[in-house]
């Protein structure tokens, strides 16, 4: 139909079969929180086509405030690997004895490796989207940029590249030595490459730092 | 191989191809934020197994702070519909004189429709994942359960489930309402049902309220 739409009626539920629908669920299985990365570069164009992705991602009043910046320059990214390392040796002391051993041995970040960097604020100044939506639920314009974060997560992992979040920083130096605009909120920094391996189980399991459980569990009713 | 683990140097870029990509990338472009929905009810078991499915994304140290409360009450629905045009009443108020009356003609929520409405909420108390990852960036906890709406929102389309996320709400008078735990955070409001139409383009990019920007517009390099 034109313009895309499909008239009344029709759900779409044809558009998306079982097939789909079972390999979408092994996407959601198979999607890590990657910190152990090969330095093979990415194709060429392989990050512009991933945020290409990550804009189609469901924005507050379609304000798409994402804003996604990569990091090139070797003294910036020594500067994120400085408070990455500041940080985790901060959250290492305020572990309790009994899990400190453990929590030393994680590696909790590819920032050595990772071929790809890029840091993702939200612009919470934007006028796209004329405010609608977020008057009194202002942090769906911050929420809307994690939408777009993890649309390019899947998209990634769809090609066979993985993505960690790293969040062990200090945000306002990160901000600071990335030059952007002051109403700029710092939402992730994250690496971007080939995994050295795949799993379905979360590295924090494997390692037994936690341990999922059912969905059961966050399920209530009022 | 044993435990789902791919050895060393599989990227698992053969496990999805590009047949699924492309069907991937069909459902984030057909994805919409839904206001318009059919009252005939979701399958039995439907909605449990879409949190299931949510339960897969990710979260900063394997926290998983995300809470679905389902409400089926009809008095609490009420309250969420009140809320709800209390709020759009005093957006409309906000608007200019120029764009008051094509807000005024926007369908914003689908309450008095949808057959299964829910609030998701992260619980930032939450000892699971021992507060890895959130120490210094501690609205990793809310991202956390926003990747899980997000999940949801994606399995739920590629079912021809319709989710419309409904933030012009007073959170602090939905959250009294639902009778959870003092440290739950109201992340958002959802409308979940069957769409009465599909379409590829945002509905307040038909409707002229605003227009999607090119991809480059958002990002840069450092």
């Amino acid at each position: 139909m034109k313009d895309g739409r499909m008239p009344e009626g029709e759900t779409g539920a044809t558009r998306f079969d079982d097939s789909f629908r079972g390999k979408l669920n092994e996407l959601f299985v198979w999607r890590r929180d990657v910190r152990r990365f090969r330095r093979d570069a990415l194709p060429d164009g392989a990050f512009e086509r991933l945020v290409g992705l990550a804009c189609l991602a469901p924005s507050v009043g379609l304000s798409q405030p994402w804003r996604f910046v990569r990091v090139d320059s070797p003294p910036r990214r020594q500067v994120v690997r400085d408070s990455f390392a500041r940080c985790n040796a901060a959250a290492l002391q305020c572990q309790s004895d009994d899990r400190a051993a453990l929590y030393a041995r994680l590696k909790l970040a590819g920032l050595d490796d990772a071929p790809c960097q890029f840091a993702v604020f939200a612009d919470g100044a934007t006028a796209q989207g004329h405010r609608l939506g977020r008057l009194t639920m202002p942090a769906t314009i911050d929420y809307s940029a994690v939408m777009a974060i993890h649309t390019l997560w899947l998209a990634a992992r769809a090609e066979g590249i993985g993505l960690g979040w790293v969040s062990i920083l200090d945000p306002a130096e990160v901000t600071a030595v990335l030059d952007v605009p002051a109403n700029w909120t710092l939402i992730g920094y994250f690496c971007l490459g080939y995994p050295v391996a795949d799993d379905d189980v979360p590295t924090l399991e494997r390692e037994g730092w936690e341990t999922r459980r059912p969905p059961d569990s966050v399920l209530f009713v009022r």
